[in-house]
């Protein structure tokens, strides 16, 4: 069933409404003997963290974590870690004007069509608040990885595509990417970006952004070839994420346009190294891993809570206007940057302890 | 687990090799009392039949299925059904000069690394022919729906762009795509894509293909605000299957290049309608189906088998070459549309149940 | 994969140890617009509670539960229900004498055979404060049942047997169970099973119990005829509770000895009811409810920690000894009547929802 | 969900009724790289087989296993196993005349309560036919843990009652089980049984049975402390069988009237050896194994099918009456014990699936 969870053999169950007294989440999976503190874990949060630029969220969250379960003397016990992240700043009276509205381009109408009730303070649980959970569980997932799979595993997200404005993806340099509000990898395009969202912002509107996120040190053979494949948990994990509209993997829509000559990644061997001379697959073949760098892309569609007017009804039927005041977010894309990494870190976890419970 | 299940309240689970006795899939979930006759799968395997044209593969399927278990009387029972097809013309000598090469573009050498054996007869498990078993699923979750939901509901899927040639999907018209060998919704390309094929398949070369799917008649509030999402589900649906490497909600990719305002669908009250202004959702908001139409599209990459000789290595770790002789594809995406409708119609009975056991 | 997770459509997560901050659950799957008050859940827990009679633990706990998400405005909203229990009185250097010696009776050395590491305090997760959650989850389940079947629907638990006096479960009064310290049904039996259990508690020996549950109010057809019978699902529940040894559904263990005759129960109509003649069954065939009164039984074994010295070996092989000084629970079994309780409404909701994801 | 699967890890899925085409099953996470022959599995089938003994259902079937997938050139693959097994001497006629009825003791009634529809014909899905289903994948369990756990692992299961009379399970011989036709492992009771069982027989009556199962070379570590205990997935297990009443773990039931001396397994050091001085606890503690024998038992109820007249209604509301004429089987119970040890040896591998995950 797994209503409100992540994951087969890593699992992470969350749970809270952004305007409740708090969030948090439970893993169950987490394999023993792994060093952890709760320090691992903020450390992920603070990237993720709303309020740190102009281009964010102006919410003030501390979003502190606690571990409540599964750590003893600062190892993990096989048992399910529970983190709490209290919410704090819950401006409820802010949301009492549009109690009765649905915002376009939000669950309210969804939401309220499925289950009858909505709390509508701020989206309750359709609120992107919930991904400081994915968060925390992307952090530990990460500790468990880099034990396993050694230094030379990493993920690493990073801004890709700001609204209209692409960026070089052959200029990736991870050390730029933490240095910049955007999470952008390519140094020529900074200055270029916050003029655009700068404008953006002070027009009342918003953009959307692709993100990209690579994950080096994979071994080859993690995977299924039918229905736990690697990229279609990929695909769940990442269009899972509030906002988000489209994945790719590698080459991604963009494959269909190509020719068999030109996608398929040709293989070689060097010395005693199989080596592909190209990766369009996204480091996936046939569902399975190929040791080559995983590539993935996903796009999250514009803030939908804007300054400008936008024509809705209420849920009397009757037809009105929405708009935001106050808090803006122009880009709720670049926020998606450190849960996107926490996705992919879980999904890797957990398809590799799948493939010691199926080939153990 | 469900390494090879799909699905959680209707659910199915294939198994077989492409050149093993028989393929086949079970159906566990599907509700009682509805009438069924393997002459409503048929219909459906038939459409993605292959050696219909000589734009697909030229190998000889009857792919004529039998109902083992689960009816009773012309009814379902409530209990598993079974559904086996045998498989015909496996020409397996056909592969023993590749029995120990890893072609480009396939599992083979993805599926050695993980488990340490491989079924090097046509890709075994990893073949396309297990999508034979997930289009008698879907037929039957096709009947299901056409049941509880009525005539309104329908699914229906094309080829809305062929390698770099793309369609006008305003001109889409189910009518059109039955009749011509692409499933192409607009008549006007009929004969440009025909051409187009021809050389690429006289060339020994392939092409991808972008397949939209869009489901008319599903009623507002299927889905789940966090990790059962319909749009997630969907994802992980049409990402699982073959060669897929990318999938789109309504706008997708492309979202993150419009501004707010483009971008999120305002909401008006006609009559007693509630009506959305555009739909670059795809129907589906936070999500949960807004009751629009769901429209998704996948890309399929080119045919990685093809006639033209690529580099490669042997199990050895010598490098060689390979080339298909005999057989080829010039386009595989063609048949992925009544594939891509099987999965979708069994995505939307699973969380058509999912609302049942939720909110009952 | 479901570790710590109990149930598939109503399921609870529970998480903690004994002498961690807090230990807790979270339901997912509870259906929205239930009316759910901390109260309905606290009133269960106090049932639990510790420290009630002499004839129980010591420890002390007010066991005060906090709905943390899932209730909106006094209604549940179809979110998941986080529920957290802080600890108190975590005597944790009372286990530092034990800290190297595996507890005869008790998953010491199991658990620490497992994972190579150990919570020594109280047992950590082995420990049967966990089943504090399962009552929490088991109270939701409750008011969901009550408001779906009515009035009508009533699971209750008895003691009905304690060490080697059983008592006459004909005599069963729902009135008199909550009105003594054993949960026992019989009046007759109160007197003797207070003299009998002072005695085990001053000789610093102990005693195990049978516990009864019955079932009234749930309708005919729940459950399933294979692999999600009700009763298969119940023998899951009742067996996960810490020291139980044995199931019995109905008749039980008992039903070996009866005559095909004897034990299966004739059907006879009465006006326009259908009537079973006896209930041997328990309310159950072929793993769906009859529609009478479901009827279980399962044994707690004896407390296994007692002031008695016994034999037994540290983690580092060396032959040695260990009794239990101070606190010490004559008979475990008395406090598995609510938790009994609770695993049964957990699972009749389960099946009662499945149900409609069947057949709705 | 998994209304037709049993196993998280080792799963199997099984379909079929008993009076339709065939019957089967498919096998999903059996790790690769194991040689397998379908004379594996018929030889556990031949055990379950009808009509070897006049104590037995007289039902002629050669139950011939074919497997369709997942082993190539000897060995699995790590892709779904599929077993078919074609049902014969299907003679439908014979349920004409209980078409309407239900049959007293079994799922007649309540399956129709839950479905609206039913296979009258021998119960359907609800037949013990399903079983075989069953003991083909415990069959392949059975090999894959011999692999694995090597020659020391053994399980084995007796009939240790029929009806009132029990053997001396402290006589237990392997070599005595497979050459009588009672399974019966207590040489001296072999006689006794027959004549008792030629008694019942002929008056056209049943008895019920317990069955014990016995599990050798199992290491300690398997299992998990709360809701995937060992025992509780085996309870689930057995009590899945049909009709099953009741489940013990060791001394079960029973444990209820020991003290916490007679209990409790001591524990002590004999060289490099840890031993537990008796096994009560049937080899499992806190849910997980001990590394000591694993001993369970559960009860069968008496056939509920007999050749005594029996008073019923029939789907109409009518009292009327029953009895079965032709095919007559003294004591399901005694064809359990291949079931029995089947699901046993699925549970072990699944735990020792699950344990590489956990901690691997």
């Amino acid at each position: 069933m797994s209503f409100n969870t992540f994951g087969k053999f890593f699992r992470f169950t969350s749970w809270g409404e952004s305007h409740g007294p708090a969030i948090g989440c439970i893993i169950d999976g987490c394999p023993p003997l792994i060093q952890l503190k709760e320090q691992d874990i903020q450390k992920e949060l603070d990237k993720r963290k709303p309020g740190q630029s102009k281009f964010t969220t102006q919410r003030k969250e501390s979003d502190k974590v606690e571990i409540l379960s599964g750590v003893f003397e600062g190892r993990t016990t096989g048992t399910p870690i529970s983190m709490i992240i209290y919410n704090e700043d819950m401006r409820s009276k802010d949301y009492k004007n549009i109690k009765n509205k649905f915002r376009p381009g939000h669950a309210d109408f969804t939401y309220f069509k499925k289950y009858g009730i909505r709390d509508y303070r701020g989206g309750g649980r359709s609120s992107a608040r919930e991904t400081a959970a994915r968060v925390a569980a992307g952090a530990v997932a990460k500790v468990v990885l880099e034990k396993k799979l050694g230094k030379k595993f990493k993920v690493t997200g990073a801004v890709t595509q700001l609204g209209i404005l692409g960026c070089d993806t052959n200029q990736w340099n991870d050390k730029i990417i933490s240095k910049n509000p955007f999470f952008c990898p390519d140094k020529s395009m900074i200055k270029i970006w916050e003029k655009y969202l700068l404008g953006i912002r002070k027009s009342g509107s918003s953009c959307g952004a692709i993100i990209q996120i690579r994950a080096r040190g994979v071994p080859a053979g993690l995977g299924a070839p039918i229905y736990s494949k690697l990229d279609s948990d990929i695909a769940l994990g990442l269009m899972s994420i509030n906002a988000v509209k489209g994945v790719n993997i590698g080459a991604g829509m963009y494959s269909a346009q190509l020719s068999g000559e030109q996608n398929s990644d040709e293989i070689s061997q060097r010395g005693k190294t199989l080596k592909f001379n190209s990766n369009n697959a996204g480091g996936i073949l046939g569902g399975i891993s190929t040791g080559q760098e995983i590539v993935v892309s996903f796009a999250v569609k514009p803030t939908s809570s804007i300054l400008t007017t936008r024509k809705t009804i209420d849920k009397f039927g009757k037809n009105t206007t929405i708009s935001v005041k106050g808090r803006h977010d122009p880009c709720v894309g670049i926020r998606a940057v450190p849960i996107g990494e926490a996705m992919i870190n879980c999904i890797i976890l957990d398809h590799y302890l799948m493939n010691k419970a199926q080939c153990g």
